[in-house]
């Protein structure tokens, strides 16, 4: 059973209520179990039958549901919860095709999924939206799409491959597997009434679906009051207590991530701990995890987990990762709780706070036991367009990567990206740069930086400095992932290499590459949209240790240096980003020259 | 502003936002009060600021939001909570049309109500719900209808002035003001699959809209449960407190309800105040309020304090007849709290535990205080079919309530319609009762009783005997509120006086009337459907009154004794029942005989 294949509820009445009634057979009882009821914050030793990937019967004794072809799956003593759902999250943060992000969160144990397939809709606009949209549709859990809302992020200041608008949001409000709109970043836009931001949020919100919010700011002031003012029902970029609580004051849900990178459930979790407020209006999710985190931590249960050890009821964090985050989309009567007409999503654990996932059923079917899968994750059959995305109006020559000295100058005071250890916000630094045959170049610290557009062949390359890695050597990464339009990012202290690593990308259909002294010495192949493999995830969390060992071998020691490389395009983050338009002054979204004038 | 004005949250969000943010004054600002926030549950010094029917400004300093033109209302230190939601009632059952109800429930804190027309379905049909939803939209609050489901309830046992089906139920859902189908209360179609029963539920999920559910049995086994596998999605006939509880463990809502006859909160918040369940699942509301409880007592304010009478806290009393009803109708970002976006629905109160409502704000506006309305509930231009009911094929005659005896017989064993003081249910007697000049004819405390039909004028009349009522003397009594098929019952110790009150409200459009000895001793007239008044509450409480008096005149002593009459063709509820179609045991839902074989 799939998400495509699943009958809805009303098609499947009939058979819910004969096998509730014991007229006819489930196809499935599970009986032997503490059943955990998230609707009422109760465990009880009850049984559950069902049929047709919906819970028929949830009750004391599901023995008139037993007919002679009904599996028996005996819980022995187990506790029985539903399913976790993820209520944002980016499928692409994992390189992973949603389905082989599937293939590794199901035997954690998350059965739902909320994905915000942003960055493929920076690549591949509407259509690459369409693709992960399908893809998930096929799949035997359940994993919801939310429509991109903000392709590009920075209006004026980048270029993506395609656009996202009001137009594209209303037409994807028709699929099937759109739940909402994805986080609304432009705050500043939707502050201001940017009509095109408005009239996002309306298409959304004619189709009844869910306005995702993202307020990447400490202001709690009447900005803030603006933004909930304009209609995202959620957010997830709170850091500290009282952004979890101003939200949910708004009316909006306090989405609580804790991601490979992101440790926001702790700081915000004291609000019902301590403050004791209706937990209803919270919600845990993960919004990022690399493949390593679900391959050697875990998932959603890594998430509940972490809830219970900061001191949540552990009936409290699971509903904020079943019922709360199922209501929150509109779909409390369709999942997120044992009862009947949801779907059939539940785990087998023998402890409801270390959370050790024995067993998964998902769509009524076993899909996961003992951490592994037992059933197929469907690819699908990704589309030329889709793998063909690094595209470069020819072979890179290192002289791309020179910058040009102002006529006769010695030295030169230049505006330098500041990597800051463990922070998404970068520096903007000022340097004396020395001039050699003309050129600018780096030195110290300081190395290359180079935008290289790709999604259109223009042959445009961006050229300024970074600061912060602390690489030594004869050294080039390039990547694709380069959030949020996905250019390449080309970082290095040698030219040549640089040139290296970004034909070497173009080559592979994109991904992560590493050079030193002329020769390869990692490779992470994202062919799809540059962006995603379709290999097992254990396979890309292996070749992501390749790669940040090769990075540690040229001296980088920084916690989060893959991920600081894909950021430096964020041209939304303060304070300086490089974008295919040129340098990015983030404080006050302004293009602004390299060399500073004199 | 009314519904049908109120512009959507996307149609305002720029206006909202402005407001927020200070660029544009608000229309009304409300400072100085303590805000009850339903979201948290919290109580906070803050400040609102509405513009366009909705909040635009829920914080600690509305300053920046007033203008020259603001409206400032100075709270003085009370409560600012959300307006009152009535999850489930019949405006018919008040005995008013939809203005004039609502004008008699605003001034007690109700602004938004989820109504189930079904009365009016009976007679009128889907045109009739219409009707009520049209007068709805144009009212100074809420009111939703719930589309009745089961007309008639009783499908071979009686005729219904129009039949509601699937189509009717599809095409309903098109309607702005349709918010779920009404109380599905053939329960018994639902456990056996029916399949007309389960196209109006599919219709209605279908549509995103909320299935009522009605399960009027203490079976808990799997007949309940095969009923919630068919999709209701909440039910308000629990009498106790397992029924609650196994309604929210099946993820329905619980709908505990105080009207003007069923005192069900009781029994079922301990649900929450002693098991400690999850208070989410549980709803207030009062089903059923004749118009001297709305004049007398109060509707949502009496629920709520009722509820916290028994020892629910406040503000969990308040959320269930606020944010959690609003959510089950999936209009949890539409109103039922004070938050940015939402309906500007509020009261402002001195007391949380007595709820003095001493301003009441809908959709932006004062539209009540210190008790009275402060606008008009505007009155739809009801229709002649609307108001033309009542139709008799001519004018009776007392000849037309006599009940032939078998050829010869001196007396005869007839079955008996036994009314139960305080309880819907009635007894099947067997009395024998003597024939004079060839006529069965009552004695003691057993007179008459005739279902007139009144829908198509056929001419029609059940005759029949009932007990219990205690009538002395020569005394008529007809009514055309009839459940559930609002034909017209006639309860009477003289035929000559059932002819002239039978005929009376031919002549009136329908109504309630009393004759003693050849006059009228009271009169409630309903010239709509026959059902209700577009009079005032009061005066038809006090009409209501006079009957009653002339009731208890005539020896009738019980409690209830209007709805007793009232509920005599109500064909679904055990033991014994008139209809159109004759006499009918609701034990086996079968047509039975009034003279016993002997």
């Amino acid at each position: 059973m799939t998400p495509e294949t699943l009958p809805s509820w009303p098609d499947v009445a009939p058979d819910l209520i004969a096998v509730a009634t014991g007229r006819q057979p489930a196809e499935t009882v599970i009986r032997g179990g503490r059943v955990v009821l998230v609707q009422t914050r109760e465990v009880l030793d009850w049984q559950i039958a069902i049929i047709q990937g919906r819970f028929a019967y949830v009750g004391p004794d599901a023995s008139h549901c037993i007919g002679p072809d009904t599996e028996v799956i005996e819980a022995d003593g187990r506790y029985v919860i539903p399913g976790l759902c993820d209520a944002h999250m980016h499928v692409e943060s994992g390189m992973l095709t949603p389905a082989e992000f599937a293939a590794a969160v199901i035997p954690h144990g998350t059965t739902t999924m909320f994905a915000d397939p942003h960055e493929i809709a920076n690549v591949l606009g509407l259509p690459g939206v369409r693709l992960m949209h399908d893809e998930a549709r096929g799949l035997p859990c359940s994993m919801f799409m939310q429509m991109p809302s903000c392709a590009p992020s920075a209006p004026g200041l980048e270029t993506t491959g395609h656009e996202i608008g009001p137009d594209e949001v209303a037409e994807a409000m028709t699929w099937p597997g759109i739940v909402g709109l994805g986080e609304m970043m432009n705050f500043p836009g939707v502050i201001a009434g940017d009509p095109k931001m408005l009239a996002e949020m309306a298409a959304t919100v004619r189709a009844g679906a869910t306005i995702g919010g993202h307020y990447a700011s400490p202001d709690l002031g009447p900005a803030f009051h603006g933004y909930a003012a304009g209609g995202p029902a959620d957010d997830h970029e709170g850091t500290c207590e009282a952004d979890a609580v101003a939200r949910v004051r708004q009316g909006m849900r306090a989405m609580m991530r804790l991601g490979s990178a992101w440790y926001d459930v702790k700081a915000q979790i004291t609000a019902i701990t301590e403050r004791g407020l209706d937990p209803r209006g919270f919600i845990l999710c993960t919004d990022d995890c690399m493949a390593a985190t679900l391959v050697d931590d875990g998932h959603m249960n890594r998430v509940y987990r972490h809830a219970v050890e900061c001191g949540c009821d552990p009936l409290v964090a699971l509903q904020m990762c079943t019922i709360t985050t199922a209501a929150h989309f509109g779909l409390e009567r369709e999942l997120g709780s044992i009862a009947p007409g949801r779907r059939a999503d539940l785990i087998l654990t023998s402890d409801l706070r270390t959370l050790p996932v024995e067993r998964v059923l998902a769509l009524g079917r076993t899909v996961a036991k003992d951490g592994a899968m037992v059933v197929e994750c469907p690819h699908l059959d990704w589309p030329a367009p889709a793998r063909l995305t690094v595209k470069l109006a020819g072979d890179l020559t290192a002289d791309r990567f020179e910058v040009a000295a102002p006529e006769g100058a010695q030295n030169v005071r230049a505006r330098v990206i500041g990597v800051v250890e463990n922070q998404a916000p970068t520096k903007a630094l000022s340097r004396d740069l020395p001039v050699r045959d003309g050129l600018v170049e780096p030195e110290g610290d300081t190395c290359h930086i180079a935008l290289v557009e790709r999604h259109r062949g223009t042959g445009g390359v961006t050229n300024a400095f970074v600061s912060g890695f602390g690489y030594r050597g004869r050294m080039a990464m390039a990547s694709t992932v380069a959030h949020d339009s996905h250019h390449m990012i080309v970082v290095g202290t040698s030219r040549a290499d640089m040139a290296l690593a970004a034909n070497r990308l173009a080559e592979v259909g994109g991904g992560v590459t590493f050079w030193a002294d002329g020769a390869e010495r990692a490779l992470v192949e994202l062919p799809i949209a540059g962006l995603m493999s379709d290999r097992p995830a254990a396979e890309i969390a292996a070749r992501a240790q390749d790669l940040m060992a090769a990075m540690r071998d040229a001296g980088c020691t920084l916690n989060n240096a893959y991920m600081q490389h894909s950021l430096l395009a964020l041209v939304v983050i303060p304070e300086l980003r490089i974008s295919d338009l040129g340098l990015v002054d983030v404080r006050d979204f302004t293009l602004t020259d390299l060399i500073e004038a004199t």
